[in-house]
């Protein structure tokens, strides 16, 4: 194998990684531009995809992620397997809360939406299933963070602490006293620290030996008293450390 | 582009496909027995794909499908995308039947279950989401070929009419009349067609134009009734082809 061949699987995931939640369907001339891939080598890789079944073209004949790929994905362990244990919990807890109830893991240096219910008449919170959001300004996020050890700390450090609204956390010392409150009392309240008008409090999920798998959140409205929230989710977070022994 | 860029991405795909629900982590050496491929070539293979998020390495070093191909596939509109319109249509029914519910798309000649809803006193059914079973025996697969047109009617066909019970359709006659009588009726009732014990309904999931996106089940006990079943399902099968549109 030389590097002609390990560019081909480079370009197929440029391919793959041109789709997203706004933009699900595109042509190959959109393709093109967004991967700077000559249309001809764009024409070529889409054929390819499409005979593996990871795209599948629409009527109109532009390409879209294809059923197969969601196939292959939904075997993930960290994310489907996951979901599979943590469902009966979520909805536990969706029916104790009717709020927003959220399963989150983390991918790179983001935290990453597994699954979330949404009561019709719950807050608006930003974020879907499959979404992602930053590990520092989300409560999800903070608890991964929490557990996540120092070389995580380290590059999310160095990639930045953006602010989100006037309580999002951004200097490196009040970040690392809320990581060690997060390990001290096992969750944490963060009051509109991604959006103005919400509160979430978020909770670990830990293997036996303390590794984190996930994280869970409940994001309510700003006003509302996060106390009679805790217990519960804090049992439901348990309740999945315990399921994905 | 040359064969043996072609053949990269096809390697890379013999890889991801050795993956199952039965066997969701792997080793190297597994790999390279399931593939057929050289050890030295899976292990380059597997560290390219976990560059891209598409494998990661669990603890013990075995390798399983990474939570950015599930996020990728979250991006399929025939699977997600779907399922996202369905689910409170699959929630009510459910809520109306207590039975397991099922979403399901084709996928090559198979039906796929996209999503599942089941009691936990509900009647136990083969698949699981992510799951496949065969066209012809399934009450969700009849009703995809019922309206899947000539040419995979000709290869479902070409294929065979696999038996799985006394009850299975096993004769293109019957195959062909069953499938017109699901294009009249708008839905069809199945005996223990697939397993002994079960009875399931289902009806499509169709666009304006008539074209089939999916179809919808309800799984439940051979000795019971399916009369009450048919107005909700055809009413939720209604639902979702108008959020569809």
């Amino acid at each position: 194998m030389n590097a002609v061949d390990r560019s081909m699987l480079g370009r197929a995931f440029l391919v793959l990684n041109s789709f997203g939640v706004e933009r699900p369907r595109l042509t190959q001339s959109e393709l093109s531009r967004r991967t700077g891939l000559p249309l001809p080598t764009v024409h070529r890789l889409c054929g390819q995809l499409a005979d593996h079944g990871a795209l599948e073209r629409d009527a109109d004949g532009r390409y879209e992620i294809g059923v197969r790929l969601w196939e292959l994905g939904a075997l993930a362990p960290r994310a489907h397997g996951l979901r599979q244990v943590a469902m009966p919990y979520l909805e536990d807890l969706y029916e104790a809360t009717h709020e927003n109830v959220q399963l989150i893991v983390r991918e790179g240096l983001e935290a990453l939406y597994i699954e979330r219910l949404s009561a019709r008449g719950a807050v608006t919170v930003v974020g879907r299933a499959g979404g992602r959001l930053p590990l520092h300004a989300s409560s999800g996020g903070l608890v991964l963070l929490a557990h996540g050890g120092a070389d995580l700390l380290a590059e999310v450090l160095e990639a930045g602490l953006a602010r989100f609204t006037p309580n999002t956390i951004t200097t490196e010392h009040r970040l690392r006293s809320t990581l060690a409150e997060i390990r001290r009392a096992g969750y944490i309240v963060c009051r509109e620290h991604l959006n103005v008008g919400t509160l979430a409090v978020a909770a670990p999920i830990l293997r036996a030996n303390g590794a984190v798998v996930a994280s869970i959140s409940v994001v309510v409205r700003a006003a509302d008293d996060p106390a009679p929230l805790i217990p519960a989710l804090r049992a439901a977070a348990r309740g999945i450390s315990r399921g994905m022994a």
